[in-house]
């Protein structure tokens, strides 16, 4: 069976950390791991769809213009062409859920 | 900003409860909510993987054939073809995020 416990393979980096968790030819599922201050730069994929799941922390999301602090439990899509990226603006590790379809 | 909020959303009923998050034509992204006892029963889709994560609560996950039991934290794939189902054999409520592509 092919499982993966989150807490084993969280780990955090000079700068943010991407771990592949799933990913086939149509999609990529992975974890994000950011320390404070760390950030995924805004850019876009002209096909995809992006979902980010809240784990742990808080983030500052940008999404097609707009910004939005969301916490644990919070999930937030960025649609194909919609630029997008998130900050981690707390003082505490950020842990994100990521679904993106299809690999661009 | 498309957001949810998954306190917001989860809900409970007679039978497992499938709460759509996210879609488009490549995917689903859901969330299943199951009471003690609840299961979605074994099936299998011939080219869609199937994603859960646990987001609260201790789920009996079979996956072609193996059973396990995984909690918060943990996230197994169903690859196609493969037969797939979980129940809440816990005492607590189970929530799982899942995300599935391509749409069966």
């Amino acid at each position: 069976m092919e499982t993966k416990r989150i807490n084993d393979v969280i780990r955090f980096s000079d700068r943010l950390e991407k771990i592949p968790l799933f990913d086939s030819s149509r999609y990529f599922c992975d974890l994000y791991c950011l320390r404070p201050g760390q950030d995924q730069r805004i850019h876009s994929h002209a096909e995809s769809d992006k979902i980010y799941y809240v784990l742990r922390g808080t983030g500052l999301f940008h999404i097609a213009g707009e910004e939005r602090e969301l916490g644990e439990g919070e999930t937030v899509i960025a649609r194909p062409g919609q630029e997008h990226g998130v900050r981690n603006t707390a003082t505490s590790d950020l842990v994100l859920l990521v679904f993106m379809t299809p690999r661009p």
